[in-house]
């Protein structure tokens, strides 16, 4: 068990990963919003598998969240975060107050077109702006050498294989699988929001996902079984069901309505249960 | 005398920058879109009094043209160029093909609200997006400790130093005096298209943008300054004054319409003969 060291300045992050490097040590950066749960908890024993030191930051981007959103109400505790990445061996904690990040007068975006539009870019438009942007920004304060990030916000992972691509990071992304409850629901910050009933409903989600995906592998027309999912949502209580939809896996171009025919599949949900909005997905096949 | 080594691939020459860099060198870069004249090679000179290794790039960016302007008419001659850069001891000239600097699929942009918006913004709207997203790639692809822009393109400059910030990329910004003919005429690229009638003519701007100075340095007010400039271009046979504008050194907020009081300002032109557009800028006092 490593206590991390907390930094909150770009400049003694740097100092740190300059003398790691100088070692010939292999530098890994899982950024987060905080909150952390066992899902962030398995992206930084995965990062410490690929490299000899790893950077947790936390940072909650008030640049991804829309004026309507939850970005006040957003859950923070940074005691207990720490506690939970000293039991994860992470060597740094990068928690930056809002102008280290922004500071005044800042006044560049990222966009990236194509794979941020559909899906969660259409629901939420200044969404992976703000991702890209922040993102992009850790990655050249950290000079780190591979990021890992979670599978659970599938697009995001996605516009930001993209963006590094694009602007020629040297970074390797790698994605980490969803970490699940044991009846299947996704974990996530913003489950905490759920009631006790809401939270029992929850599980409608990752089985209705399921079987949209296995119906879509064994052949059937996609337009059938994202149609079906969206009817098992709204039986188990959801209010309200943003998208259910089966997409290429790489540049979330739209797959479907008849058989998938051999193209690599991800199907992608998400849907509001009362108050709270959740998103999950899966491989198909 | 040193013969530049031309390399075409960004990973070529992040192998040579790794070796300098190995080595304790410090490395500039000097971003141009050949075509090169005594401008780009005085950037050279005070990019090589700044660093050890000195790094020109060539790349007429297609993401800053729009479809009605000089792509393809922009002027191009490696050889030449070549020849220039070892007269000026460049020691690497990277002259990537388009591919290389935008692969299939590219989709990401980095735009610059504020400084980039007036003046150069206004007449030319993808202008600086194109400029900010491929100096961000040149800056991360290169590794450049400093990178080195002529004051001619002051607009530019801005938004280039605006973006590094805001990005975080350890690179130091060094603007150069714009060069200029006897005659006084800021030294272009694009001052090849003009005809001799027309280049006789050119000399009227500088002269304006001078007498409009000296009048705000010694307590005139702004409006009448850039009024009168205006008139003398029109007088001299500009066809359009894009236009004149006193505005703050930094950041290029609107100064006037009376006297400039203390502020720093900096008066900046874009005027038309013929099919020829041109573009000055002075500090002012």
């Amino acid at each position: 068990m490593t206590r991390p060291i907390i930094v909150r300045t770009i400049a003694e992050m740097r100092q740190h990963v300059r003398a790691w490097k100088a070692s010939g040590e292999r530098v890994a950066l899982v950024p987060t919003m905080g909150a952390l749960h066992e899902g962030h908890l398995s992206l930084i024993r995965l990062a410490r598998s690929h490299a000899d030191r790893v950077i947790a930051s936390i940072f909650v981007n008030p640049k991804q969240f829309a004026p309507h959103e939850d970005f006040d109400a957003y859950p923070r505790g940074e005691a207990a975060d720490v506690e939970k990445l000293a039991s994860a061996d992470c060597d740094l904690l990068f928690a930056p107050a809002g102008p280290e990040m922004y500071a005044p007068g800042f006044s560049t975006l990222i966009s990236v077109s194509g794979v941020s539009e559909p899906l969660e870019g259409a629901a939420r438009p200044q969404f992976f702006g703000g991702v890209a942007t922040v993102v992009a920004k850790l990655f050249i304060q950290s000079q780190a050498d591979v990021a890992v990030f979670g599978e659970k916000d599938y697009q995001q992972l996605q516009v930001v294989r993209r963006m590094a691509r694009d602007l020629d990071i040297p970074i390797e992304i790698v994605g980490g699988p969803t970490a699940r409850a044991e009846d299947g629901l996704a974990l996530s910050s913003r489950n905490a929001y759920l009631s006790a009933e809401e939270r029992a409903a929850a599980t409608a989600l990752p089985t209705a996902m399921r079987t949209a995906a296995a119906a879509v592998a064994s052949g059937g027309r996609i337009d059938d079984a994202e149609a079906a999912a969206v009817a098992a949502l709204t039986a188990a209580g959801f209010r309200q069901v943003d998208y259910v939809e089966v997409r290429e896996a790489g540049d979330l171009s739209r797959l479907g309505p008849g058989p998938i025919d051999g193209a690599e599949g991800r199907i992608l949900v998400a849907a509001w249960l009362g108050k709270t909005r959740l998103i999950d997905n899966m491989a198909i096949g």
